[in-house]
């Protein structure tokens, strides 16, 4: 069992999970093209197929070899006999001779024997099915050559990317209809706490809304993954590991939310404890708040702790729960940090526990002087902190300081901001 | 019936538009909060309580009268009798006399005729009943005043705003378990093309597979709407004609692709004006690709016609269809907007079409020079482009080069780019 309350920084912590889950990964599924926007591949995509899959007419014109104009100019016209008319769709079945053209329309296949297509407009019709040509017309001209657009054997999508808009246009066009995706990780909720309930009409202040269930499963969702909500338990530790067996049977992740400081007298730590080994291998992060939050390994799977309070509750899910979800997927741990830098526009101090990073709710704005943060200050459970906020800022321990007009990194946080405080341009 | 090709600016549409269908509303609906995640609030949401609703202790201690201690010093300690104690939940139901004190934990409500907490650690249990304090306390000392966090009447989210994740910790603890949100905006899709089909095995040429329909589908549950295709039309008027009254009688919005340029011989454009007044108000925008977009209104409902041709629909949807949804949700039309500022990285120049708009789709990254745009040539219907690309920008009309290391206005689309690809830092 690891010392309570021993407090190492995300990146220790993400070496020590990384040791255990490197090998770690979720069962793959097909899934048909209708259904794979926003999935992620678990495998890389490549074309078997060139596109377009033969060279095409660019223009209406009359398909040609491009040999038989080389004399061509206008004191020696050059004549053709037009064997075949062909339109976009169409398997050309014709063989074009020398001296032979057919006609062909902007996005037809081009026949067998020819090369070029002279456009409509350089040509004459000199008799019913003969045409006239005065100049040297290149090979290739006003072709869309076979593979221009897509080469057969060219990796389109990677392996861990996610399925975007354009990317189903190509399936459909490469008739790729099912492809294989990465299961959405299935993440078992429980709060815990004898003063919660989910009677969100009932009366009274004796007992608090459950509120976390729904920011939790947001969350979730947004990262792509699948929540399941399996209740709050009371403060009893046979009651927690019952819910922690329940939710290690049904997902890939557990979250325990709450009871994991002091005050809880630790019961939910020995609680997950109990059930097998290694057991919890984290728990304290050097980052406030969100400090109490803790990491174990039961039954293989990741069992993540999450302290109680609001904010507390949100940094320690942006610390382990969204890497842990992309890592899961085959993201790195790096990948997942969505930051942008703002200049600070009043002055924030931090007085106590100094060995500590500080985490700074705020709300960032794109404004006609670049980007700004404006922090939101209040106590850890403050809601109309977080509904004022967007993201957050992450001030280094030891760090007692951030001066107004001081250079910050932004870390946006799932689900918490809209495109449009970042982007809107008014016009 | 408008003329045809009678080119206009994206303001001038949107002033046309907007003519037509500023006091066009969807419908309101109330949902749980547990569905509420990422919908449109249909009104203001005041606050109709405090938080705290009570004066909270913010320590372990004792509930006293401030004024009690006014004299109190190390000299001349002052002694309280405690008559009750409190604990988180509780409803106090003591009434607090001069010369006494209640025990209180963190988080609990003060009883009625105290205003201040003493620290337990700043007092000494003199008997079993009585505490000294030698300090004098000021009044609302340690504790979170009622309505701190949020205040009666308040105004915290707002008409047109996305619920976010916070924002339903915040509805649940207000216990506000249903909201009023505005109904998602039904859009249906007609594709018009004998040349397509949806059956994505077919072997061969002769048909190609209806693209479209996927992707246009992905922008709109991207924008919070919800497509319903209605499936693929032959180039026959009476077939359109047949399927758009459809989308008129189930949508709120009907999407007509392909069939409205000349090539096609405008027959999407002769079916729409058929059905009723005042039939196609725009026929040409002043952009390219995407310059053979249509709008329609008929049975007042707008009915959005996009060209078929990848690049052009795209941009069709982004000048029209994007900002309409938004639009018809109660958001100014500018708010779609997600624009970021990039240096190209690659000369790019046009040639033909002067007087219209350029859209040029770039692959944008942040990297350690900022962000750079990387222009992706190909024809207006390369697949590989659009799956290079991740974003566009729009050169002014007349303007025929754009010189590497200019910087350009990045437009975002809908669901075309990864959000690492414009934030992520590697660690």
């Amino acid at each position: 069992m690891i010392k309570r309350f021993s407090y190492i920084t995300e990146k220790e912590a993400f070496k020590r999970i990384t040791k255990i889950f490197s090998l770690h990964v979720l069962k793959l599924e097909t899934i048909p093209i209708t259904e794979a926007y926003g999935r992620i591949l678990s495998e890389n995509l490549v074309s078997q197929t060139n596109l377009p899959q033969r060279d095409l007419s660019h223009f209406d014109g009359y398909a040609i070899k491009a040999v038989d104009t080389k004399d061509g100019s206008v004191q020696n016209p050059i004549y053709f006999t037009v064997i075949d008319k062909l339109y976009p769709g169409q398997i050309p079945r014709c063989k074009v001779q020398h001296g032979e053209a057919v006609y062909i329309t902007t996005g037809s296949s081009l026949p067998k024997g020819t090369n070029s297509i002279v456009a409509v407009e350089a040509t004459k019709i000199v008799n019913n099915n003969q045409i006239e040509v005065r100049s040297n017309v290149n090979p290739y001209e006003h072709v869309i050559r076979r593979g221009s657009d897509i080469e057969k054997g060219e990796t389109l999508l990677r392996k861990g990317q996610k399925i975007r808009v354009q990317d189903l246009n190509l399936l459909a066009t490469l008739r790729i209809g099912k492809i294989n995706v990465v299961q959405k990780p299935i993440v078992a909720i429980i709060c815990v706490g004898d003063e919660l309930t989910d009677n969100i009409d009932e009366i009274g202040v004796e007992k608090i809304v459950n509120s976390h269930r729904y920011t939790v499963s947001a969350m979730i969702q947004e990262l792509g993954g699948k929540p399941v909500y399996l209740g709050i338990s009371p403060d009893k530790v046979t009651k927690i590991k019952k819910k922690v067996e329940e939710g290690l049977s049904r997902a890939d992740i557990v979250l325990l939310i709450g009871g994991s400081s002091m005050g809880n007298k630790d019961i939910t730590l020995e609680a997950v404890d109990s059930i097998g080994k290694p057991g919890i291998i984290i728990h304290g992060l050097k980052r406030k708040p969100g400090r109490v939050s803790g990491f174990a390994v039961v039954k293989n799977k990741p069992v993540i702790i999450l302290p109680g309070l609001s904010h507390s509750l949100i940094v320690g899910f942006y610390t382990f729960v969204f890497p842990f979800l992309l890592f899961m997927t085959g993201l790195s741990w790096a990948n997942r940090q969505l930051i942008f830098k703002a200049k600070i526009i009043k002055q924030i101090s931090f007085t106590s526990f100094a060995p500590f990073e500080h985490v700074t709710f705020v709300n960032a704005k794109r404004t006609q002087k670049g980007y700004l943060a404006d922090p939101c200050i209040g106590g850890s459970s403050s809601i109309g902190t977080l509904v004022r906020a967007n993201a957050f800022i992450i001030t280094s321990a030891g760090k007692r300081i951030v001066k107004a007009g001081e250079e910050v990194e932004v870390h946006l946080l799932p689900g918490f901001f809209s495109l449009n405080d970042i982007f809107t341009t008014k016009t």
